[in-house]
């Protein structure tokens, strides 16, 4: 039986497709082949293939763009939006007629190079690594916070060629938006009314809603729900979530980071174990920059495997098709067989 | 200089990217293989594998589900949405709680075969076959209409792999929806809103304002208007509106249909002598059930081609970077070199 599910965070609906059913074996996908790091920008060695680094973590002794670094983040060479648009056009202002507005192309766009290693994935990396990379994120957002011209923070992800991956070099991307985006600003809507009517955030509701039902639920740590959502979009659709109320990814600590990158990390790989090429985007949900959001508003991350084709259906209406029910994606991802036991190595506090 | 675009429309914002700026011949497209029809549920003498037709278009003496067919409409095999789940389901009731409101699935969902021969494409349908598959859609959105249970009738086409098209015959597919979707609604209430400040169609309006303007015209006919719109969300995005105030496409007339089928042929045509293998999504916009929309709305045709991706930046924000200025794209296709002596011979309302 189909049945339309909504998500209540966006009060999008969503088919959850039965006569479609789908397992994991059901999905083509194609095979995804690498070239070498000879020529690749983002390898050690080619840093001057890149805009000068905004940010490194590295031995104190190593010189900006040279080699030995961690993690580095630099200018995006080809970027959507520029700083330098502010100065070219005077500030930012609404410009055109009723019917053509526009505004300067101001923002920023960065690239955060997760390892000097080409083959890395976003699995393959140490928990150490992984952690790294998180504090290089939460170091930039804090930093570009400070910029008051500007509205929001998009981190995200493309993996694989169907997930937009243009370099496959493992890297994350930051756009910053002179606004808040239209999806940001449904999810902060959505919120601020739950939280109007409760005087509860809806995130924590819906945390604890998960954790009672448990048939969503892929993982559980110290820190964080890993569950498939209800209304997922996208099969095998995954969400990561702080227990704690916490409305920015800024405010993330350190103890939250390290257990978030072993959350991440197991999460890719039972992925991984699960799928062959699994072309995916990973995106940061945050409340935009400046005060007001902290009572209502909840950060979290939307892994979302591209198994699926976004066509004229969903483009025309809004609504998705996902032939495969989350508690069954859930079930797959928890079991993965493998998971635990190749993971469990690079796991736990201690190592 | 990249530039913030918002679509006066929907209020999405794009951005139009000149320093990745591209020509067609930048784009780069898998390669499409067709197979025979020998196994297509959707050519002539296969009527047999689909369900039965609950539409067609042939001569009087042919009986149904029978070779010999012109255009041919059947339930989907595979639907999305089913008429069943109201007498399963004793009605249309939203369930569950309120973190996880569920409906039952029901609706239609519809193929439209356009053609009995496995190798037609949009523009290789005469004009005389394009103008009978759009009376063929006009008869069913005026029946589905009727079902006082429904919502929302979304037509739509997809074409190519990375279009999402399943089954390489040329087909269109109606989904019925019980509710007016995201997609629909957003454009509903910017057009109520503009009818509120000025009292006039925010449509009719726009169409006054490109053809002041011009640069966007890809093609002027008696009764269209085809257009790159000004927040183009993808390279070579471009929009059939009637010139007329028209809410509804089940308001089509006769002389209408017949010049949207040559339109349509020949932006087909033009998009086809641009790029080789092109995928694309063709949405009808087009008001809900029911009345109230009458003034303020105006339906539309939109075709997406699929040259870029939709990934972490798009998911994550509702923001779209377009590559391609639409006037840069209006002007490729206008000119389109071959576009006009090749379907010249097909078009006119001689022939």
């Amino acid at each position: 039986m189909p049945e339309l599910r909504k998500d209540p965070t966006t009060e999008t609906w969503v088919v959850i497709s039965q006569e479609r059913s789908k397992r994991p074996s059901d999905f083509k996908l194609p095979k995804e082949t690498k070239t070498t790091g000879a020529n690749c920008p983002f390898c050690d060695g080619n840093e001057d293939k890149t805009p000068p680094e905004v940010y490194a973590i590295g031995p104190p002794e190593r010189q900006p763009n040279t080699p030995g670094w961690s993690v580095r983040v630099v200018s995006n060479k080809f970027p959507a939006l520029r700083l330098e648009e502010w100065t070219a056009n005077g500030g930012l202002e609404v410009g055109g007629f009723e019917l053509a507005p526009k505004m300067p192309g101001f923002g920023a766009h960065e690239v955060v190079v997760e390892s000097p290693d080409h083959y890395a994935t976003l699995a393959s990396h140490s928990q150490e690594q992984l952690d790294l990379v998180l504090k290089a994120l939460v170091s930039r957002h804090r930093d570009l916070a400070g910029d008051n011209r500007m509205g929001y923070i998009q981190i995200f992800k493309n993996w694989g060629h169907l997930g937009g991956a243009s370099l496959e070099h493992t890297h994350l991307q930051i756009i910053v938006l002179p606004r808040t985006p239209m999806v940001v600003a449904q999810k902060l809507r959505t919120a601020q009314d739950y939280f109007r009517r409760h005087g509860l955030c809806l995130y924590c509701d819906l945390i604890k809603f998960e954790r009672d039902n448990g048939e969503r639920i892929i993982e559980e740590t110290d820190h964080f729900l890993v569950f498939a959502p209800y209304a997922s979009r996208f099969p095998f659709e995954t969400w990561i979530i702080p227990k704690a109320h916490q409305h920015s990814f800024g405010q993330l600590t350190d103890e939250q980071s390290f257990d978030l990158s072993g959350a991440l990390k197991r999460l890719i790989r039972r992925l991984e174990l699960t799928f062959e090429d699994l072309p995916y985007n990973l995106i940061w949900q945050t409340a935009p920059y400046g005060p007001g959001y902290e009572a209502y508003y909840h950060w979290h991350l939307e892994l979302l495997p591209r198994l699926t084709l976004i066509a004229g259906f969903e483009l025309g209406s809004g609504y998705y098709i996902n032939p495969t029910a989350p508690e069954a994606a859930a079930d797959s991802l928890r079991e993965a067989p493998m998971a635990l036991a190749l993971v469990g190595a690079n796991h736990g506090k201690g190592d």
